[in-house]
């Protein structure tokens, strides 16, 4: 079988490696999509990010779907041709960490596609992949890049978890990336009064005002763009920083409200922050990291109809054309999720 | 200006009162709608309930909407003409609750048509009112009913605030009046992903299925409608209990998930509750009173277009009408929220 | 080796079993103290409570200390000769509740000396028995009957993560037997500013003056002694309610602030309460059942000198004279923790 | 009447001003005691910090307490001779954050001794003040240092309720001025079971252990004294950060566990963070500012025997030594807090 395997920066090759097979209680999966994350690209672009760095060569991939193919021994919650999302997240379930149900934290933690321990932990951008049924969230009626979905979805309401009840607050969110882009849909859907988004790029801004945004801001072309938001102390309850640029969240300090809370999620390494003054207003940075449990609601709140992520995915390529594809997923003017058909 | 008053258990009279005048930082309000409250129909029933009795002639009414017409000195924030929804709730600002930020605690509140304190705080129903501009939230946009809708949509955005976080959630609504249909229809735009609600009548069950309920039981005719929700200690994450029947409320303890949370909402006196069955599970029993801020977020959502009260608003009668108003309030079978107009 | 039985109410059994010996992961303990709990004195007095009930033999026992005597294979964690506090939680480790970090809501709970399943799950008052080795706690600086009070002390930590932060906070409790005591020393711990307690019984009430009560109430003698803390809508911030005693829990709530927390210990089958007044009061009723990594903390706040528990432990007897020991725990005018020495 | 004025960076004067009178709910204070605060000290040493600076000669001091000489108009709840505590906080009550009650964030704020607004707000190092009967505590029992005391405890109150329950926890404290001190004071009086404290200062260090603190780490002389705390992921369940130096928080994100809480008080400009390590760790900085109602819990925490401020208190001077109090101040291996006698 084909897999996507990352051996350095701009160095991505499509191999062959053997078929597996499931054991007891795991199924066989035929991989259906696999979206291109960030840290996908940061790979691929550039061998890693921060302190995370390739060190051998590393499967791709975490956001996937695919159709079940086989059963192992003892499973019975799924059936063959089943479309299923599947869980990158591999707690150990032992650690004191799982036990809290903090599985996110586990300290054995085996993520699909991350370099952070050494061996490196492959992942999911294959033919085929076994998974344990825990992984799996059944996604019938979903496409199957809406199923890839559920990963980065899962993401977000992990990040709208820290965030609080977000039922008539004001919301903005800085970079409008997936993950941001999400975070738009997601606060819609919580029944935020009221979401302004702000990015450099006029795409993903078109997009933003497109899943339920009801301003958007090019900070590039207007770097004042949030002033507005500064009086009385400041507008926004909630930011859910996207971007992972120091300057995003700093400018985004005056426009909140004393109290208000920023769910950190981009990943940017260090960050110069006006710490003063965002303990003079008593703002809450609270860093959001992966999910556990979330991945299922994720899929649920997919199937419900309640979420419809379906906008972002914005190209589809086969495996074969995977350079293509990353290459595409890096072009922020022009793609917001490209997923690799298997 | 003609008003409507109570005088006791089903003697409900119109009468004349002398036109107000605003002072400073006042408006004068032509009334527009007025809602029928489950309390003013215990007034006008009962004569009361519990231990809140009538015991002078009091005008009814707390759930109001108007035009401005005259403004008192120094009025800036409004025009003549606007339509507002008016706040019931004046507390005194200067208590200690109040300081707290607590104001439904108030120690001295003067909650429209409250029978509570001796003299009886008189309410809303009549042709024009004085209040103050803090109590005025512009409704531009929305019908009088509309606006006359924020009280109970309030009361439903403070219980909310009591359950927390419902995105990905599970509800439960027992009790289908108006407060329970805007509790489906909160939790609903709160992105909860199933909504289940309870009632006897087979009307306002098809009302709370058009506002957003995945699933209706009429527990008169199966009581045991909720048997298939107790698997593995239960389902829902929170209830809505907008009934004030203890049968309610215990027989959807079974179906609450360990750690659940009820927001309590119905007024029933005192109830026989399992109360250790709901320690065992964890469960939150937490009372819901009134609101203050949440008012002026009742009218922004619905501004916005977040929440669509439209469908609960059943019918509209003159002041005139006002006692074949108040009958049909009480007929469960055909009615949702009766509204007098002025 | 010799255990204690119960049979059905007040047929209390010395009998005899086979020695148990350590697998895997498992130690021998040679047990020292056991506390006698409310539970098992329901068992003893009246052969179950509410709808648990005898319905076969079952060793008696859960709030166990003991010496370690045998290591299982692979066992390192713990040596021959250490004082441990076993804890009786048992949950299966794989169910969705211990998943979410929710053990003391395990589907599969094997809790020591609890007749809730059938067949009942054994206790713990047996002069040995073989743990898991998490299920021990090192209470090495302890008395054998200090460790045997982790557990209780754990069920009350765990009530009080429900109340929430207690630092500068006014504290009620209703109930004074080893539960509602020992919330009066960790309300104290935690930096309550005021502390009231109520019970029938002036021996018990003098304990809770020495553990850190400020003031006590005899309900019995004085029925309206809360009155004067019902000013300004009441005084108190949290409540431990600890009798399971409907007319307590409902002459606290005139007493309570509004917002207040009642962290609801006792358990009293169905209770009437005043739930209006609770709703227009906005508090909050937390059920408050077992524990599971409080536990821990319990015996290591013991440790570190921030819990003495000793003043509550009033008796000590030989397991022979273990229908004594239950007889004098069962007096609330003279005992308040009777331990059984094995 | 002499007061101590701040004309610019080290050029504090004793001048005279007009002996101010009491209007209506006003009372004359004699003053007795005041604590200089890091923030006086950055007045007195550099004109100010960050861009807060004075522009025009100001009082120093909000650290203060006095005796009632005089009774304004209607004033019957303070007595003539009254030693009370005087909050410096006075928010307006009328703006939204007041409203909410979040005084600590009024937009019309007039906290003694701050040189934000233009003109400054003038300070309480003064031999009289008028205040509200609202701004003071009642403080009988107390020294007239520990009545000063009850400012700074206040704003350790408060970050300790954004830090929430601490029983059981885990605490470091970096920092150990008077704000680490009490944080120390406040962490043991609130529960926490393990209490670490670092500063470069040996003296302040052993203070720390003085007011409870388990261990100390003097990071000038063992920069890595926080490793042993990083294993499996951290230790340290809340952090409050007294320092204001960017590298004291940053060198203790890898002793935080993951979902740990910072407790920001220091306030140091802008910061260089972690800001990656810290969301991949889930952390909340939450920052912590001023306190509104918190200053009577401090007052009656203290008189109550609860928290000893006591040994915190280093030195006394009298008015006309103002200068050498804060070169006394200023130095960190001799003094933690000095207090001037009026």
């Amino acid at each position: 079988m084909k897999v996507i395997v990352a051996h350095a920066a701009k160095d991505l090759r499509i191999e062959t490696r053997e078929m597996p097979s499931p054991g007891p209680g795991q199924v066989l999966i035929k991989m259906a999509a696999g979206g291109i994350c960030g840290s996908d690209l940061h790979y691929f672009n550039h061998g890693g990010f921060g302190t995370v760095r390739l060190k051998e060569p590393m499967i791709l991939g975490h956001e996937v779907s695919g159709h079940v193919e086989a059963l192992g021994a003892g499973v019975s919650a799924l059936s063959k041709g089943d479309l299923v999302a599947i869980s990158p997240s591999r707690p150990c379930g032992q650690c004191k960490y799982c036990q809290e149900g903090n599985q996110n934290h586990c300290l054995n933690m085996r993520f699909y596609g991350s370099a952070m321990p050494f061996p490196h932990i492959q992942g999911a951008f294959r033919e085929y992949i076994v998974a344990d049924v825990a992984q799996c969230a059944v996604a019938t009626g979903l496409t199957k890049g809406e199923a890839a979905m559920a990963e980065p979805l899962a993401v977000v309401l992990n990040a709208a978890g820290h965030a609080g009840d977000l039922m008539g607050k004001r919301v903005l969110v800085t970079g409008c990336g997936p993950i941001g882009l999400l975070a738009v849909l997601v606060a819609r859907a919580a029944g935020a009064v009221e979401i302004v988004a702000t990015d450099i790029s006029d795409f993903t801004l078109s997009k933003a005002r497109e899943v339920g945004a009801d301003e958007t801001v090019n900070v590039a072309d207007t770097p004042d763009g949030l002033a507005k938001f500064e009086v009385e102390k400041g507008h926004f309850d909630v930011l859910f920083e996207c971007s992972g640029v120091a300057t995003a969240l700093a400018s985004a300090v005056p426009a909140m409200r004393p109290g208000g809370v920023i769910a950190q999620l981009g990943l940017g390494g260090d960050m110069l922050l006006p710490v003063q003054a965002m303990t003079a207003k008593e703002l809450q940075l609270k860093g959001s990291f992966r999910f556990h449990a979330e991945f299922f609601t994720a899929v649920e709140m997919m199937r419900q109809g309640r979420l419809n992520v379906g906008p972002l995915i914005t190209h589809e390529l086969k495996i074969d054309d995977a350079v293509k594809a990353f290459d595409l997923a890096s072009d922020r003017s022009k793609a917001i999720k490209v997923n690799v058909a298997f």
